[in-house]
């Protein structure tokens, strides 16, 4: 392996030093994903803005009220709120009085992730920081009056050693120059121009993000988005231009296709390992991005939900990034806070078998349920999602010889073993007090000096 | 005079049926002025906005705040609001429950106004209609959640003879856009090209409005707005082309020179003839355009020095553009409704003195005080100001011969007269009774047959 | 007359030095009005409330919302509130942030008024004062959180020679401890007795007003108000036992009958003579108490029909007390200051006729319509209302002698005259300019050395 | 211990069936607890008023803001609320759009709780029912606009076998009246005559509570509260005579003495077996009873934490009342909706050891920490908090004999044990794998055939 990472290294130091890229896709997928993020595995989504204030059935509140005329939403402002009321009035209840970006750093930190992607634009078009581009539709203009963008990049950056990354919406449902570029079917461009790419560019040149996840591309091609000469740019001449990484929402051409990594779906999970590094973005409370006030405890993912998801994913070569909705207070509640903290401590004892690993020749085992994968430089880690019901674990893809060990990481001694025969391992487990277990939810068996790493 | 009306109008169907305009001042001032406007004389100004939600100090609340950080706003936002309240958060208490377009339209008619001014956008940039280049700060999307310049364009247009005509300011005191063309010394065009044209265009092309009071040129030239352009575009291709009329706030080498007729400042009136046809734009409140909650009555211009404005205004050349705020509500206060139906009452009486009217030789009369001239095709009119205190009113400017009549305008019957040693006459008063007077605050005293009209 | 005169102070003063009322009517009226009362003539009614929030068909707006289901005002409240607002939910918009007692105070003397009665609690229960007893629905606790009363009293004292009153409900629509007793057919009085009387001794021990104006009583008898034990008390041991009058809105049995002065009901004018004292209480606004934000300028009275309603109630006998409604902002607005400065300017000019006058033996002129006396101690004054249109003024009333002189208030020397056969006078109006006119809107030809004096 | 039941249960129904109290502490006292409550064990309390708007410091709020000026408090109100915003004012944001009784009945079933206790009106004095007695300051005149008692009261009757327990304030921090009462050093009783009486009777009568929670006592002695009459009525004639329970919160002779069952101060955990039955109402907010939108997960207990407390309660003798603050919206917040899950999902399994147990002769067992006893008619349970750290759990109280069974309950099969020399038994602690256990947190041996039961 260290062949591979070698000539990882190469190619990647290479590419600092002197490649340019072009505004194709062959070029700007040419570029080697910058090895931190692989790395990282765990990733925090941030979904807030002005459909924080609603904060209800989801962060598509606007589009759901306006456009779907979902009964539910439609019902909720009926009974709420006089009949006049828009969509924009709101921005002015967006108060965000307890924001206060380090404690959000902290919690981050304490889930273990290692890097954020915070909404600085959902397709409300409401900048979460004082976009030149968005006049009196920002989080310095109405509502916040504070550069929310700002005061979290700060925080991240000078209190942890997460990458700091952005969430932006390329289109806005209601921005009439979209709606006017969509009706010429995308041959003119003023949106793009007037809009996108000169606040995209701001962005960028001012908080220096290591994430650049993009989203809401899927109506229009890269061509009218501009992407691939935003993107040559980010990679040739930005000030992240050696950190950063992007993710595939470019347009409908490069969806689950070109850019940095792929996120093809909201909750893309395939389960089987793929050739490009991908990510899971997804979200602890099951139904929505955007905090709902009114979500009952069954909504919310438990963290052995969580950890499972993480385990398949990191398993099959993807990120998780996970997602919490802050309310328009600026709190993260403590539910959510809960499930980041449990991940953390599951994390703090089982690192080794996620962090900077790789996939296995086998993701998912062939004898048991729900046993996945994973591998670094010298052991094979296979992560059980429940405690095995007898003193047996019987694995089908490990290939044991003789000098082969087994651990419980975080349980000190070996365990003893029996190799099954042609191939598979019987682990035999031993009877461990319910509280001398090394955590909770879920566990990695490492096996080293197996014949098939 | 006959010869100088047809040669008015020879000018003018020449301008309408084949004259193009060029972007050049010199090209765009010799269009003439549609002679609709000249006759008009009284125009009423309407300044509505989310200022008219703090509703105090002036429409210039949030400059004086923000920028000047004048004591009084301060202080106003400092005792009444959150800390955090910000402009923008004022908007969606622009509530507009009790807007009528049809009471304002009546109410105006009944003022004798043959057109009226909307301000469809002031300093703030807030359109007061659902502008495509003003996301979520315009009156559709937060507010009032309506079409105010079309709802009110169109009930002038259906219920009245009135003209409908539009203000609109050039820039922007907080637009970030215009902020950076204004630190790039105007070499920059990015406020204009995204933002003033467009809307400007919109604005035209949708409401076809008869008159544009443009406002907000002074810190730039008009190179830099654009501003030959659009109105070789107004005056040759847009709707309304034939009738329109353009005032001369296009840009700091255009202010008092250039355009269509002269507004110069704010209250302008010279007191004396003008060679170009001019508009004293004033207020009724003394002190705002806006409307201001806590204005005591003192603050409000009484009929009396109204009609006395107008008077002297129509006699040296000029309409009087008179402004009312209207509430947040909707609503024109009563006080506003009275100083408007006083001045069309008088205008009932004495409206062959003031409609179609045109300056005399002289405008101040020479030997009594606070007199001043119009005259139409046969007449002159002796405006006076105060009723004349004893049995005599002595006029200096007019030359009398034997066929000379005099006439109170309103009231039946022939005055008797003595001509004055040299030039003059003095007019016999008789003893009217207070309820004779054919009307209150100033009178009209019609000369026939003078030698010197 | 004198003896008369002489006569009411003697019993005057026997009453405030010795006399003890008992709580039944015979002795309550027996009590002498003092002598302010009649002397000022004129008053200011001020409603201020929470009903001045919604400022929407009229100060009864809970009313008819709740109880009458009106539809003008059921619709208003769907069009422009969520579904379940409620009455109290406006409290907390009654900000009163203009309200500047001193402002209100210099107003009200401009209007040559010499009494003001102020609404410390209309039928919606809310105290403009910080009472004990009506916790959390109080001017202290929600909205302006200011002792309205008690700044308004101060600076009435303390500016102004003008007597400060209070006017009081005894009723309050929706409490429940109210229709309780109402229920009960007004057999338990725990609404009045931890209600209403408290709240009315701490209202006058507090404010000491000198009018106790009542109101809301017609659904009960006085047994049930406890008003003939409070009027004992205010008469006899209360801080302003010498100085206070009272109205007559004391129960349904003592409504138009018993009390102080009569009001009987809103807007009473009786167009003849009356025996007793009376007070005509009427607004401005012809169609509500209280501020409506919506009302047109035609809802105002005019200064000419205000005065033509307050020479008709003075030449009768009645004092006029006149409303105005404040905004919720705390201001009054400039149409309601023009009216009260218009009536101060008049009555600057004609106060010999108003002032202090008492009913002449004939009101309402036999011969010319609109013309109402009043006389003093040596003259009779013909209030005409409309300027006489010939040369002649013809008055059937007056008998004069030879001694007789005529003047016009405002106006210096004497008028001709002429005696009509058998009784009766034709003035000699001279031609007297506009501009010499002592006063607009009416007039008073004082008449001394009658012979019917 | 059959003798002791049965006379309890003949002085029950002797005192069902004939027995009148007489309002003296002897006589109150001496009424016996109904059953039920004693079997009940935990209860759910919910603290819900206007103090849930701010949601901040604590239900406190007000005291703290107004009286105490607690600097966190009075910042608070500085940096996010206009200068004169009073605590009434917030009132009207008491929405409650999300308020489902059915959703809370729910939660609360899944708790296991047996009965809950409800703020009906907390010493801010906001009725959360439409009392006769609070006009204007109640949840139907102002805010929520529902009956939220009676909704409650109607969806536990319906949908669950809880008992429907009030919270009631005795006294109100800012009611004039109290504060009268209070300076005239409790000689006066305005405000229990108007006030604290007849709300609560109207409270009983209305929604017929199995619980009323007394507080707000302490200042003032239960003669002025009239708190002996009251309760004698409550106990005599009352429609809840037969199955109400009180507490004894009824003036400062009482506290901790008198009523019914014991709650001293709040979080009484007195950690030994009690003579009479005692109550320890805690929280699962730490430091709050009201919701605070700023809490973090820190603050709130885990379930951990909250069986330890009340496994403690248990065996001393006590009922645990849990509180929970739902927010100003009307929903219980996930963190807390997880803790009654998890709390119901233990219950499930140790029902036997803490429904209608009884404590021991020992509480904490004298050889092993926080071990704790409870007992039923014919077993022992050792309740552990700590799972064994070897193979043995050693205890020191129980006396063996050869019958003695020792189970894990939820655990199928004996474990086997060894009795200590003198006393106490050292129980074999199988190896149960994690996923094998009946429970988590705390576990719950039960032995059979003791010596000393």
């Amino acid at each position: 392996m260290l062949t591979r990472t070698a000539s990882i290294l190469c190619v990647f130091f290479v590419s600092v030093l002197s490649v340019r890229y072009d505004p194709t896709w062959d070029s700007i997928d040419s570029r080697p994903l910058p090895a931190w993020y692989d790395e990282a595995k765990l990733g925090i989504f941030i979904h807030w803005g002005v459909f924080s204030v609603p904060s209800f059935n989801s962060e598509w509140f606007w589009e759901r009220w306006q456009a779907d005329r979902t009964p539910e939403v439609v019902n909720f402002m009926n009974n709420n709120y006089r009949p006049d009321f828009t969509y924009a009035d709101f921005a002015s209840q967006f108060t965000a009085e307890f924001f206060d970006a380090n404690q959000w750093a902290d919690m981050f930190k304490a889930s273990g992730a290692e890097y954020i992607v915070f909404v600085s634009k959902h397709h409300e078009g409401f900048t979460n920081w004082p976009s030149n581009h968005s006049f009196n539709w920002n989080s310095m203009a109405v509502g916040p009056k504070r550069d929310i963008v700002g005061e979290l990049a700060a925080s991240i950056k000078t209190n942890t050693s997460i990458h700091f990354g952005i969430y932006h919406s390329l289109y806005e449902w209601f921005n009439p120059l979209f709606i006017q570029d969509k009706k010429s079917n995308f041959t003119t461009q003023n949106f793009v121009k007037q809009k996108t790419m000169p606040e995209l560019y701001e962005l960028i040149n001012t908080y220096k993000p290591d994430v650049i996840w993009s989203d809401g591309d899927s109506e229009a091609p890269s061509d009218y988005w501009q992407s691939k000469e935003f993107l040559a740019w980010v990679y040739n001449d930005s000030p992240v231009k050696d950190t950063v990484v992007t993710n595939d929402r470019w347009g409908k051409d490069a969806h689950c296709q070109h850019g940095g990594y792929l996120t093809c779906h909201d909750r893309y999970n395939p389960g089987k390992l793929q050739p490009r590094k991908w990510e899971n973005a997804m979200t602890i409370d099951r139904h929505s991005w955007g905090f709902r006030r009114n979500a009952p405890l069954s909504d919310y993912l438990s963290t052995e939900q969580l950890l499972a998801t993480f385990i398949e994913t990191v398993s099959c070569g993807g990120n998780m990034l996970m997602n919490v909705g802050p309310t328009k207070e600026g709190t993260i509640h403590p539910i959510f806070e809960e499930r980041l903290r449990d991940v953390g401590s599951w994390l703090n004892v089982n690192s080794e078998a996620i962090r900077s690993s790789r996939p296995w020749t086998t993701q998912n085992d062939t004898l048991t349920r729900r046993v996945w994968y994973t591998m670094n430089s010298s052991n094979v880690y296979a992560l059980v999602l429940d405690w095995p019901t007898g003193s047996t674990l019987s694995l089908g893809a490990p290939m044991t010889h003789s000098g082969t060990t087994v651990q419980l990481v975080g349980y000190s001694g070996n365990l003893t073993w029996t190799a099954r025969s042609g191939k598979g391992i019987d682990i035999h487990i031993p009877p461990i007090p319910t509280n001398k277990m090394p955590c909770k939810w879920a566990w990695a068996f490492k096996l080293s000096g197996l014949g098939n790493i």
